[in-house]
């Protein structure tokens, strides 16, 4: 206790160097805030803003000299967790405006649909999405997995006892998603929940509106006003995107630091590389679409390098939505149903290429054979697991919990502790990769059902945040 | 753990019987659509329902050999757990709209209101029918319990420690129903607070729409709105009433079986009983408000028996309000405050009959004299904790906790046992009388505040869920 | 077990006292009553209603023979309990509309705000102003604990195991402020979080109706519909405020006695000193304000008496900005903003002179040696930790957590375990002063933006009941 107490238990500065790097990052805001004067595009700002990031965290991780486990050193936890009140604070307002904006801006969809308009169309399309790309993730996770032979040399012989987290039944799972008090399900953040909540009060509206629209009328105006007002919160939130980012990813590895991933080196490897691929694979979607990747990338840039350094699916939602709407063209109605759908289901990341890698690794390590019977079992079982892990906490984890021990190794899961301690790490890559699939599949409904300006799309990512300010 | 794990801790299907039964119950969906195709009114459709659904629970039973503990038999579990997710998923549904509905019914209620009504006449006229209810509920306890001799025969000598539920006092109850936090009440679905929070809105709106209607005319007319909306949601929710119906009721027989009932046969025979027998005092009261009660049976069909297969009061509320506006004739303002109030307070099957039946045979069991004075306490303690034990989860054994110990038999509780276990058939005649009463009271209260209409009480039950749709 | 858990556990009237005194109680509302009637001014009412309640605590504890510890004596406790539903049933409601009205009036402040004037302005000296007299509190604190040498005397050798509250670093409370999910703040109460969200949404709205304000227009009238309304139900709960008080002063006298504060009777003095200087020194800020103070005492005794004998700076919060913006005459919005403010940050009593007092008498028990920068340093912490305490429950006991480790005296923390002990009558003066410092600060703050109405100030307090309610 005493007066170290008060710096390190209350300050959380005990050490020169925490000053020194607190400082730092302060100055890199002066660097992104001079590119915004110099008017540097938004998109090339984030970029710039990651690169810095990435720099300023080898810097901390240097000065600290390399150490094995970062958590050990005092002030390299003090730094990250005051570049943490930054980065997730700025986190916490996007997250902030989840709840309304899934709420408010689902009822608006359904109650703009017109006649003609399919709700059940885009429900099971954007469901068949998810988890047709879900699977896809599944199937390259399992061939780059057994390509570079991941576990392959580490065969344990003893093995202790198991530590996985308990299964929920998908059953549990399917009823907790549903909003048994709307306001309790607003509270614990429950999307799936809100959005069935909204999709009533919004099929009721629609529906009441046709013989009572004076009574009905100011509601609907009510849930227009504050749509408006809510986006207009978002775009002031967004503008401060760029200077997150740098303490977001200099926050990771701060923390996390480079050395441990030479352990897992291979893994870390094999994730990325999946990643690489389910993003081309992506990319050719978007061309079976009709549409040019090359745009695609460009325009997406924001989200992806958010959901990167952030590693919050449902934090970027509001950045994702905003992007498919005014940079992908999509009709604002089916953007906010698909992105929101797939920021809760089917993740290509954290429920499709992780527990597939996860699964070859493991089976490796206990030196299981495995059969075509195995790998059939395997993306069955990711493949309604996707669904079935839906909102719960700890999405990845969870996901691998039950695909590990739904194809029987759950008893041999320990022996992938050491994967587990740098799962932030791996967790950038799959939370990008989760974003990715929600837009994917977003543009390939919208474009499905003809919800897509292409001009929009087209105008080659002019958009500047003297833009988004409007 | 393994495959198994997967298929009985997630997915819930590890037996070829289970898969079977599901399909069964699907089966019967088509069953019960056929009906709705040839137009057979809605209550017939329920009653239908319930007879379908018992026939199936009973077939599951058999097929299972009467086990006498169904919790041991992993696969009626796995069924019961498939069916529950139709049956509660529909309740889920419905409870969903318990708080936006009485919320802002009970605030249109009071803005409503003109100058000649009278809200402390609605509250105490509502309380006192309850209380009444209640504590006639309790004399039939006392009766049918001592006329069966419940628990003569059963004497114990040595008794083993009491596991009672720990008693929460009365004041803190009472100021538990105070919405400290208007929001917190809303998640924690406190009726009782959003009813006050309600109408301190609803008379604030009132006192100043007379100088500044201009200024408070937004908030009335969303509330309109709003009321309109929730109450079309609710009829869209409702249609598929006799679908759940089928799961819930052949779900509680999976679950709990024929064979147990039969240690207990006796206790379940005196519920049923007092129950039957309050129903008649239900019905003598109506007829002496000068209404047919044949009329009311008809008319109240619908709410008794969601009440009776879902054992939920409070999930039923919809219902119950839905069908004293449009079957009962009751103003909606009176049905939704005095239906709301007796989902919680003063309820006649879970507060009265129950706790009455428990103390008489708790009594006999532990061989205690009872003489005048234990009757006329055990009244007093029945009725005042009807009161007390308002929003409390567990209400029924929250009660029998109260007023076995009230009464002075706290000691001998344990001796009960046996009947906690099949509580949930138990339960299900508990609700519907609950139920029952808050229709009765909310019909009474109406009738002498001259806010029924008793043309549409008397169209003898001629809506369909044609109409209910409109 | 038995007749007397009913009564001791259920009911909590277990002797004839307990009857008599709450009957007592229920006479004292007939004489408040009384003078309503004579039409006595609502602030005469309240000091007499603490008079009375003060008279009512004394003679509970006459007949209760002047009990040390009132912990031990069942009917002091049960007659605490039953006072305790009427007084704190009434704070109650209070904070029931704290949520709802920080939230809609920031929303109407921010709206209502023209181009001239400046939110950030108002932020930062409302910021300094609380900080800064949390500083001068402390420094009356050390210089009132010096003189009267709190703690000299009782130095003591062996120290047993300390049993501080844990701390939380200040990042993770500055974090824990930000909104993350609007609907949980509320839930929770995090007022400073409701202050964020609103003012995002005020500003957005403000920013929005520039160019779109058709589409904006509902939620604008909705916001001052609510407001409205919102403002009415304050009123009428308002008037209930000296029965109240009668029933919360009576309820702390009895709940924890006279003589229990004999062995601490020095600090609570040195309290109350503290206190009493700090209220000078506020109406010395009042007069440099060019206001005069006297006029301030008078119009000021509603909010500080409720604050006195309801020991809450939040629940006192409604009736704080209803004076200040009808007495006081400063503006609803920068009332609203600063009261909010000040009733979770800066807060003179709990989170200045307390901490200080006993930061003294702990350093002289444990025969510390203070010197100058020991002062320093405790100045410094103190100032911080006001701000960085802010919404955390249990403010002061918590401000003495890191204030005394923060200046190396955690070892000695238990010490004052005596005077913990009747926290409760500390409590009321630091209540008071906290309350008063967030006033003053409203209106010294209002004074420099201009925004108060002197004529309204001026007129002498001639506002009653009768207008109130108008």
């Amino acid at each position: 206790m005493g007066e170290s107490s008060f710096l390190t238990g209350f300050l959380m500065i005990s050490n020169i160097k925490t000053i020194i790097f607190i400082a730092l990052l302060i100055g890199t805001f002066f660097i992104v805030k001079h590119f915004e004067k110099k008017k540097v595009k938004f998109s090339t700002r984030t970029i710039y803003a990651t690169i810095i990031g990435l720099i300023l965290g080898v810097i901390i991780q240097l000065v600290a000299g390399l150490p094995e486990d970062p958590s050990q050193v005092d002030w390299l936890q003090e730094v990250s967790k005051w570049y943490g009140l930054f980065g997730y604070g700025f986190m916490d307002l996007l997250k902030m405006l989840v709840v309304p904006m899934v709420f408010v801006s689902i009822i608006r969809v359904i109650i703009n649909m017109k006649e003609g308009d399919n709700l059940q169309a885009l429900t099971f399309k954007s469901l068949g999405m998810l988890l047709g790309t879900t699977c896809l993730a599944a199937i390259i996770g399992i061939v780059v997995g057994n390509v570079m032979k991941l576990g392959v040399g580490f065969e344990a012989t003893g093995i202790e006892a198991p530590e996985m987290r308990e299964i929920t039944p998908l059953v549990d799972t399917l009823r907790g998603l549903l909003p048994s008090n709307p306001v309790l399900s607003m509270a614990d953040g429950n999307i799936v929940a809100i959005i069935i909540f909204a999709t009533f009060l919004g099929l009721a509206t629609n529906r009441t509106k046709k013989k009572y629209m004076d009574t009905v009328k100011p509601f609907i105006d009510l849930v227009e006003a504050f749509y408006k007002i809510i986006v207009s919160v978002a775009m002031t939130v967004i503008k401060f995107m760029p200077y997150a980012v740098v303490a977001l990813l200099a926050n990771t590895i701060t923390a996390r630091g480079l050395s441990s991933m030479i352990s897992v080196v291979q893994f870390v490897v094999a994730l990325y590389v999946a990643t690489a691929i389910l993003f081309v694979v992506h990319l050719i979607i978007i061309a079976a679409c009709g549409l040019n990747p090359i745009t695609y990338i460009k325009n997406a840039a924001e989200p992806l390098l958010l959901a990167f350094t952030s590693r919050s699916s449902l934090g970027t939602l509001p950045v994702t939505i905003d992007t498919l709407v005014k940079k992908h063209g999509v009709e604002e109605g089916v953007a906010s149903f698909t992105a929101s759908l797939g920021a809760n289901m089917g993740m290509n990341g954290c429920a499709g290429i992780y527990p597939a890698l996860m699964a070859i690794t493991v089976a490796n390590m206990a030196g299981i054979d495995k059969d075509i019977s195995f790998y059939v079992m395997l993306l069955v079982v990711i493949t309604i697991s996707s669904l079935g892990i839906a909102g719960l906490p700890g999405t990845a984890t969870m996901a691998v919990s039950v695909v590990v021990s739904g194809v029987g190794l759950g008893a041999y899961f320990p022996l992938a502790g050491g994967i587990l301690a740098i799962d932030p790490i791996l967790d950038m890559g799959r939370t990008m990769i989760n974003v990715n699939g929600a837009s994917v599949t977003s543009i390939a409904v919208g474009n499905s059902l003809g919800k897509i300006d292409k001009d929009i799309y087209n105008r080659k990512n002019t958009v500047t945040t003297e833009d988004r300010s409007a």
